[in-house]
């Protein structure tokens, strides 16, 4: 079950960024389960990696790759995670990436890793190296869609978006493709987003885009509060769009660029929790007037994460008390409940520290009763906001996580 | 369902204290939902109360008044929490508390009022101060186990314990109950604790006692993560077993009389979780080998949070992934894989960062099949441990918290 999801395939190509792709039979028998991103000579790429102390293998090396080269291809594949694999599955990330580097003549730093699927299982190096041959004939800058499909796990629906704008009379495009059911798949599974542009921006800028625009999109999204080992978000400008390089943040273009990727990346990140494990409501939780963002956000995902909120939201109960309790619990001080506010879209559910007086269990009821809808809390403290989107905790959930590996 | 947890009604009596019990109807028809202690002159009293921010009007009141004068009366009502009720909840938790000092004479501060059940609605003020002279028409020192099912919400048990010791020729006793079946149950009602000595105590020596086994006891449970606004744990010491008033933690009756309510509050904390919502597993959380205590807790639950390892519990699926991830996502710094090791009861599932080499599913499967396991995590860093118990995440509990409303 997905939350107003649907397959996306009208990609924008992006000219000096080509995708090749292959089935090694690692988990799938027929979709492609190997995936291969080439950029051009000249395109620079940034990542923002999981703050899990146990990073997997692949994580280990992207982030010392993307330090000591400039990255001419990613090499993706589904249905083996490689992690908790210790030092020999460092190797094994370590061993595909050579194959790769060898067969197109680099240098292997130029390489970046990324595995998701089972943990704890050695990575099936023969299927894999076997798979990049087929995958390199079939590089071609058209095929996103296939990409968007080969980096899937359990997800329900490949997702991927595109959009194109005008600065100063040339036309800019961005693509973008994601994967992920939850902050955390079973077994450790991942959430990846690759996006990419044929703007042309130094290394130094794009780092900074993608950290922040990460914050505010993949680090905004929780299913269940778990975080992967393998997460990964990696952002790459091709150049070829022609133009001068984005150097400074004070160029009117940094604005304009960033404005556009930040939409890819909110609906990229979206798309996973419409996609959520056993979800059937998408909600944003909006935190206000707080004294600063660490505030509002320890609020949003205290509420997010509360599992008794998340039943409530699957039975569509506008359960006013359970939502106050959480905000209470946050570890936020000296939360006054006489300040706060809390709406069900622009439904008032509370006031004045108790139950809004104008307040029908109908009013609220419609509201849960849709399948999407926003939860309004304002602490009436301060100036500081912060959203969240999550999804509810349901039967379904319990059964794909408890049926897994059986 | 309940795991390993049976009806407990061999409470010896304390003397310096009896209970009375009464049907006020509030949602109970025939079980008492109305139960009154009452403390003989010269008994002292110490609480330990919710830290939700927005507790409710009756832990507001408990607060004051066991600060401001000795405790004579406890009356503690089910069906209605009083909670999210605002300034009105206040004045109601004031009335009842009223109505019982004026029908027996003494001064409103030394009443100290409970509520659990419903929130957002008015307290029933009639019914309960109705019932009052029936409950106080049957104060015997005889009935714990009434007031044990008096103080029942959904709980599927009544839930108590009782010990006698003998120290320098006399024998204390120690009788305590608790309700609660999640650290929140539906609609924020509440964990209770009431536990009673016939040993004399100073009130500064017992609140200090109360602090720090209520820490290590109704502080170590979880079910879900949440916490009620109600929460509230009272100890008393009648002083009626005779013999000198213990005021010095260096006098040796302190560790002798702080080991026996440790095992009693022990006792009555690990019966809510054996009675959680949906619970069909008793898991006891060990973490060893930290830096400080503070690490080992957030460490312990992280792991007895995530919904992961909780439904891999439900499906008895000796899932090591799931625990190792939830351990590298606490937030704990520079966690170094190669240090921990991870034993399910015996059965070593983690070392050196990886699957144990001699790990057999079989024997990670049969600890995981039991009602009751410990998951036992080694940091490898330190000398600190903690341990956290809780329950796994099962369709019931989802069943339980979204249809409670329905």
């Amino acid at each position: 079950m997905s939350v107003n999801l649907s397959v996306f395939d009208a990609f924008h190509p992006i000219n000096g960024l080509k995708m090749g792709y292959s089935n090694a039979g690692i988990k799938q028998t027929e979709r492609p389960d190997v995936v291969v991103f080439e950029l051009a000579q000249g395109a620079t790429s940034a990542g923002v990696f999981t703050q899990n102390a146990f990073c997997a293998a692949p994580v280990q090396i992207c982030k010392a790759h993307l330090q000591q080269a400039s990255t001419q291809y990613l090499l993706i594949n589904t249905g083996n995670a490689n992690a908790g694999t210790g030092e020999p599955g460092y190797a094994d990330a370590m061993a595909i990436c050579q194959a790769l580097a060898d067969a197109k003549g680099v240098d292997v730093r130029s390489v970046l890793p990324f595995s998701t699927g089972v943990i704890g299982e050695r990575l099936p190096l023969a299927k894999i190296t076997s798979a990049l041959p087929s995958a390199l004939n079939t590089m071609d800058a058209g095929n996103w869609f296939a990409a968007s499909r080969g980096i899937m796990t359990t997800d329900t629906l490949s997702k991927g978006t595109s959009c194109q704008f005008e600065y100063q009379g040339t036309t800019f495009s961005i693509s973008g493709i994601s994967k992920g059911a939850g902050m955390i798949k079973p077994n450790m599974a991942t959430m990846l987003g690759f996006i990419a542009t044929d703007a042309k921006v130094s290394k130094e800028i794009l780092q900074a885009i993608c950290h922040e625009l990460a914050e505010k999109s993949f680090n905004r999204i929780t299913i269940d509060g778990d975080t992967s080992t393998n997460d990964s978000c990696i952002l790459m400008a091709t150049g070829a769009s022609g133009g001068a390089e984005l150097t400074d943040k004070n160029d009117a273009f940094y604005g304009v660029l960033k404005a556009q990727l930040e939409k890819v990346f909110i609906c990229l990140a979206q798309a996973i929790v419409r996609d959520g494990e056993g979800a059937s409501k998408f909600v944003s939780i909006n935190v206000s007037g707080c004294n600063n963002n660490a505030e509002a956000l320890e609020i949003a995902y205290t509420v997010a994460h509360s599992p008794l909120v998340k039943t409530a939201l699957f039975a569509s109960d506008a359960n006013w008390g359970r939502i106050l309790a959480a905000v209470g619990r946050s570890h936020v001080k000296d939360i006054r409940v006489e300040d706060i506010q809390i709406h069900l879209d622009e439904v008032c559910i509370v006031n004045d520290g108790a139950r809004a007086e104008d307040y029908t269990e109908e009013a609220g009821s419609a509201v849960m009763a849709q399948d999407e809808l926003s939860i309004n809390i304002s602490m009436g403290r301060g100036t500081a906001s912060e959203t969240v989107w999550t999804t509810d905790l349901s039967h379904d959930y319990v059964s794909i996580n408890a049926d897994y590996r059986s």
